[in-house]
């Protein structure tokens, strides 16, 4: 009845029919909305618990320092400044220990360096009297911006991404003190309680983010690259057993389902090396912690990155090698056959006992005879294909799985820096052997 | 007889001694980069003016607004609340204009939004009379800081890269008011001024980056894609040149030179998916320029740059194979040699020709010529693999050389999709197919 009588509103004034279904439509997408976001945090607990305790960490630090306000014993010592803190916390705690720590103490140091540099620009301002103050004021506050702008943006990359976030609080610090001391009067008071407040903030950040369930991005890090290894690892070990497997059924053995999962887990590994640097460059600001000490060597991770994607290019190409749906001669298949997929497999197994080494800290002893076997496989291809003679074999067949052949070939060189002997020394702190990035790698 | 005097006074006090060298080498230390950094800053000036621009309209900011502070009849009208113009300038300036734009509109548009929050809020919390109000704006601060992380860090992955500052800000500034407006008497002015002082200065920093030497973070999105398929090209150009070039002096021609610079260009492509997300990021926020209408199909280079990267793969692992030294035997070179060589050199000119009408929005109709000669190479390869026998060849030797080939034929099958005719779209505005990313690649 009711509808009928919207549908005969609705005949007549057809804008307002139209509206109401699209004001049901409007709630309805509101309540599947909601629906899915209270479900998204359930499974978000469930799936990846540390967000959830990340964002009540933030919380906390903010009702915390918030407590500055309320109390009113601490409001009488701080006063107003006391909104720096809540501030700080905003602004600083981030999801890992060591961004934390960083952005911090960044903000300490700076806050407290360019507060003293700005009492005393201010202090010579003045000498200049009631006319010039504001003009040499000006000039410093110009001069400033650009300097700090054009060296450390430049001069020192390495630096700047290490103190970027330091550099930005000391020019707005120095700024707001130079600017701020032309019109208020207890200057070195007000500079004073921002500073303490910031500690304040910054501190309760620190002390939350390191003693709550602490996220460090040291061990994400070293976990980070373990996964990664162990990608590859898998993605050569299935692919040893898919694209070599025992001819059945007539079938040449070359027919890989490429939608195998263990076959893309690679890709992610391609695009590793943002996410590497920063977690590296986080690392090196957080104190020791389970496993690691301070000062871990965290940079040889990154070599340790560089060369599994160097292997992930590899694997890149061979992927799309493997998409072919090209018969194989037999022939062929047969002199490769075994000794592809040894190299594929024992590879494989060599990167899967580096990662594990990696996680328990360990020597990697089976990982270099893993090695050693695949090293052998390559020498058992090469004697093979140089007592081969291919009469009557179809050429433009064989180049695919030659070209396997020889990707895989360039795997093992490229795993074998990574895997030997020298390298375990990245677990224990102390004299690191350089890695061998762009070592020769001479062919077949 | 001075030095000499000093080393009497080192002998009879070593530890002086060492300090005075030591002074000296600090001093000279100083001076060394004093003049590194002068002379750095002049080098600079001529290799990339942009930052040095960059650097001064920063400047040119931070001292505009600090008029606010200085003029007496603008200062009586703001008070103190100027200062947030200040910080507003300092954090909001970015090189780009799509990244100001985005920084100072989220400011913006989430203080505004913020703050009304916030003084609703603190009304509602003032209902529950002088003990009940700093606990319930407790729970407020509390809840928002927990749902703001929590929603926009894990649901919204792509929303989050575009609001990320501006949530932060929301965070920040619903925090401030609920948590000033306790002791604040003022509040909803203290929350127009600062409001209108963050207007100013994101205002002022929008102005000057769009006015005064614009750097565009779209144009430069534009000019990145297009010299990384130049790269490419040029390293495919000069592959086909050096790697197949005709055997002098009895030289089978595979031995190039690896340190040409054109074989490493490639490299950066390997890496520049970060850099292409935030600058197709950033050129969403900016207004037409130029060239470019608003709304330009921004991402539509980021899958044009996944192509290039994907071409880009296959180059590094080609380049693993060009290291080699091993003879490759006359008679199987013969045969794959002039298809190779058109395959390579054709395939760099249809990128060059591709790269050049991206740079002058133009129709690329030669990249598609060459795109098809390219195409009848690797015809002419299948056939004459099909024709040849190779009954006494050495198969080993073979191998590597089949593997280029192989992995040149897979290069074109990359380069083809970002060709081929429908792509030209990419560079005008309207329907634009969607790109073929995954597309399947049938080998040889």
């Amino acid at each position: 009845m009711e509808i009928n009588e919207l549908a005969a509103a609705g005949k007549r004034r057809p804008g307002f029919y139209a509206m109401v279904g699209w004001l049901k439509a409007l709630q309805g997408k509101f309540n599947t909305k909601v629906v899915k976001v209270v479900k998204g945090t359930i499974k978000l607990g469930r799936d990846d618990p540390r967000r959830v305790i990340h964002s009540l960490k933030v919380a906390l630090a903010l009702t915390l320092v918030s407590l500055l306000y309320y109390w009113r014993a601490l409001f009488d010592g701080f006063g107003v400044a006391g909104i720096w803190a809540v501030l700080t916390v905003v602004v600083v705690f981030e999801f890992t220990v060591g961004a934390t720590l960083s952005k911090s103490l960044n903000r300490g140091f700076a806050t407290l360096l360019a507060g003293a540099l700005g009492v005393g620009a201010q202090h010579l301002a003045s000498l200049f009297g009631e006319k010039g103050e504001p003009i040499v004021l000006g000039i410093f506050v110009f001069l400033l911006g650009f300097v700090c702008n054009i060296t450390f943006s430049r001069f020192f990359p390495r630096i700047k991404a290490r103190y970027d976030y330091g550099v930005l609080i000391f020019i707005l610090t120095f700024s707001m003190v130079t600017i701020s001391g032309y019109r208020v009067e207890e200057l070195l008071e007000m500079a004073h309680e921002r500073l303490l407040t910031i500690i304040i903030g910054g501190g309760t950040c620190m002390i939350i983010s390191v003693f709550l369930c602490p996220v460090w991005a040291g061990e994400d890090l070293h976990k980070l690259i373990a996964s990664n290894i162990e990608k590859l690892a898998n993605c050569l070990e299935g692919f040893g057993g898919e694209y070599f497997q025992q001819p059945k059924d007539g079938n040449c053995g070359m027919v890989p389902k490429n939608e195998d999962s263990f076959l893309q887990g690679y890709k992610s590994v391609l695009n590793s090396k943002t996410t590497e640097e920063s977690l590296a460059n986080f690392a090196a600001w957080e104190p020791g912690h389970g496993r690691f000490k301070f000062r871990h060597p965290w940079n040889q991770y990154l070599k340790i990155g560089a060369l599994a994607r160097q292997c992930a290019y590899q694997i890149e190409t061979l992927n799309g090698h493997i998409n072919s749906k090209v018969q194989v001669p037999p022939e062929f298949l047969q002199i490769i056959q075994d000794s592809c997929r040894t190299m594929s497999i024992e590879t494989g197994k060599a990167l899967k006992a580096l990662a594990i080494a990696i996680k328990t800290m360990k020597e990697p002893k089976h990982a270099c005879e893993h090695l050693e076997k695949s090293k052998t496989a390559v020498k058992d291809l090469k004697t093979a294909l140089k007592a081969a003679s291919l009469e009557n074999a179809d050429i433009l067949a064989i180049v695919p799985a030659a070209a396997v052949a020889s990707i895989l070939v360039e795997i093992v060189k490229v795993v074998e820096p990574t895997v030997s002997p020298e390298k375990p020394q990245l677990l224990h702190r102390g004299s690191v052997n350089p890695v061998l990035l762009d070592g020769e790698s001479p062919m077949l």
